[in-house]
């Protein structure tokens, strides 16, 4: 049970999904603010590694709810699909996945722990593997945008289900239609 | 200098302002959530209450430009001003808020951490001072929020000026025109 009265059935819009149907206005813009992130092309990264990065963020935050979705939303854009999620959130050091974007996860974990955390190196060694400035900007946002998904979710105390089938369920439809408040 | 090229001047557009200039297609939506939360009426905080929890959530994260400029705006609109942000910031336990706005704070400070600091108990403390449902939910998702903008003005390493006076005009601007990405 959340924390306060959602008037919904929470098995039904589980997570973010319950607030966010509860105050509309604040859902909106938060999820206009995932669409742009996660899935605005044209983009120098892709939808499944941009879903990577929000995934690795809400591990980090352990939030139930959002590194489960995000992780199903990044497996399904992603070629070498959970497997690859799975080996990213384990170990970021050895995981099969460009310089580049090690670098930009790096990045996002030390936004995790604070936007202090982010120093000139991290920033060099993004641009080294060929980062632009775009690439930097939305990875800082992503991470930062996590972090407050989490605790919004987390700090409501909302439902997290249990298993992947409802995730892997939830992939699909973002993967067909993008963030909305859903019906 | 930020860590990216946000091509204008730093010391004209500082802090946030730079960022959401830099990319609008995420500044409009930041905006527009910081709007409906810290400005949209009716509402049961007034806008002096709600800027006071980003002021103290920023705080809690050494946010130098957010912290400074939500402190400008909470003492602008708040009849003790600049004095009870700076004790309410020094010592929560102490500072002469009600009851009810002490108990929301104790739930930002929670968000602060983890969403999941936020327990059942500190909910129960601020329902019984007469907190509604829609505080606590506004009061979750202010403070989740400002742990993103923080971690954005930081981790993109934006200007903060120095001094007050660069945040009380700032002030004079949010409080008549609210919320909007700069000219």
């Amino acid at each position: 049970m959340a924390h306060i009265d959602l008037g919904l059935d929470e098995t039904r819009y589980p997570g973010i999904t319950g607030p966010m149907k509860y105050r509309p206005e604040t859902g909106n813009p938060l999820n206009e603010l995932a669409e742009v992130l996660l899935r605005k092309e044209p983009h120098p990264l892709t939808r499944g590694e941009r879903e990577l990065i929000a995934a690795y963020v809400s591990g980090l935050n352990e939030c139930t709810f959002c590194c489960s979705s995000h992780s199903a939303f990044a497996a399904a854009q992603l070629a070498d699909g959970m497997d690859l999620v799975d080996q990213v959130r384990a170990d970021l050091d050895s995981a099969p996945v460009s310089s580049k974007l090690r670098a930009l996860l790096r990045i996002a974990g030390a936004v995790q722990e604070s936007g202090r955390k982010v120093t000139p190196d991290l920033v060099e060694a993004a641009r080294a593997e060929g980062a632009v400035d775009l690439e930097i900007h939305d990875t800082v946002l992503i991470a930062a945008a996590f972090c407050m998904y989490n605790r919004y979710v987390d700090g409501l105390a909302t439902f997290a289900p249990p298993g992947k089938d409802v995730y892997a369920g939830m992939a699909t439809m973002i993967v067909e239609h993008g963030y909305a408040i859903p019906e």
